[in-house]
């Protein structure tokens, strides 16, 4: 592992040296160890700071690395496989979901959350708040916007907010015929207060996936989730009775 | 759109500042309009530099904004959807397939690919590259690995590489039963090869699509496309036959 490798490759001399460094964490790292510092590493591979630097960034964005104030430069675990597609087709609440709520309150959504509710300007909605904590880390949370018109006999008896009212928001919700679903995801940044539940930065890069709920021809609800991209990939696809080894599943995917 | 509604949060003042600016260039701005320079942007807002360019940058990674050399700072179009759901069921190259195949090789994967498809170490495996290009403009790049066991009578009298090869490469694979797929979507940082390709900076903050193919019980094959994050959302789900406008699907989800 000397320097020679760095010097006739026609990429960024960073970006080389990202591939040699991940090539090192495989054979003389494992998970949870801490990296030399960087003044170590760049002598080690013979390399300028800035240079180093740049690939310890590639890296953390990759989910290979991890920064934490206090601790240092670690090496990460695999990524974790958190299942996001639309196979169990039934409402946010219902049955095996893998959320928690968290809270509930009323207030104006965010404009493109509003266009594809078709809201008037100003129009309040209901608003969930969850949580995706699968091993006691949270790795996702959610705002599910409902419109007034999806849960009509909603009661003013409930709860006018708290987690008391979310579930009353999502039983109403759930009397609905759901006729689909549709999702994307998309790289965002951690709100702030997302972040702060996630325990990243605000900022953060993150994986948005945004569910458009549909019932009677109509968007009867939409989910935005932040996931945390460094420690997930997010899983779908027609696979869910093939047999791949939960060892295969836990591998870095790329 | 003065200064005092930055004063009273608990967000970091970028933050605020960031989602101030979002909703200017949803009032103020037109797709594809300049930007006012960061020293009139700064003074506009009430804010220093730093902080303005902090925003900036969060809006670039939500793809808001793109920053071009030679042209500034422009207000993006919205990011554009594509299909990455696994309902059509087909081998790569099959069909109505949205990629361009550009080229084969015989090489040694990554070590992760080479897990997945349970190869020894040093073993090489054909590569399909191929482009995904929607309107004239690609947005992804695949390397598409099939390991020698899987196209058993490819001919010794295809080309030993580059496009026709690649295409006796996928008219083989397609041959096998498909037995089913899954996939993952995690964040990557764009590779020099891919980077170029995608009229990116190596590193870019990228989508990494990674699916295996699975046939006879086992991994047939692995793809591994690169989307620009900046400029997709990937969309899946159930939804086929869901009456949503094309206006809708355009819009930002986020």
């Amino acid at each position: 592992m000397g320097t020679t490798q760095l010097e006739t490759v026609p990429e960024p001399k960073y970006w080389h040296l990202k591939t040699v460094i991940s090539e090192a964490l495989d054979s003389d790292f494992s998970v949870g160890e801490i990296l030399p510092n960087e003044r170590d590493l760049a002598a080690r591979f013979g390399v300028a700071r800035a240079t180093l630097r740049q690939a310890l960034e590639q890296l953390e964005l990759e989910g290979r690395l991890q920064r934490r104030r206090g601790v240092g430069t670690t090496v990460a675990p695999p990524r974790m496989g958190v299942d996001v597609s639309t196979t169990q087709h039934a409402w946010p609440g219902a049955g095996q979901d893998a959320w928690q709520t968290v809270d509930g309150t009323t207030a104006v959504p965010p404009a493109a959350v509003a266009r594809m509710l078709d809201l008037d300007a100003g129009e309040e909605t209901h608003i969930v708040r969850r949580l995706r904590v699968p091993h006691s880390q949270p790795v996702a949370a959610e705002l599910l916007y409902v419109p007034a018109s999806s849960v009509p006999d909603l009661s003013a008896i409930d709860a006018p907010s708290g987690p008391a009212r979310a579930r009353a928001v999502l039983r109403e919700l759930g009397r609905l015929d759901l006729e689909g679903q549709d999702r994307a995801v998309e790289l965002g940044s951690a709100r702030a207060d997302d972040a702060k539940e996630l325990d990243r930065l605000p900022g953060a890069p993150v994986l948005v996936v945004t569910t458009r709920y549909v019932s009677g021809g109509r968007t009867a609800a939409v989910s935005l989730a932040t996931y945390r991209a460094d420690t997930c990939r997010l899983t779908f696809g027609d696979s869910g009775d093939l047999e791949i080894s939960h060892h295969d599943q836990e591998r870095r995917a790329s």
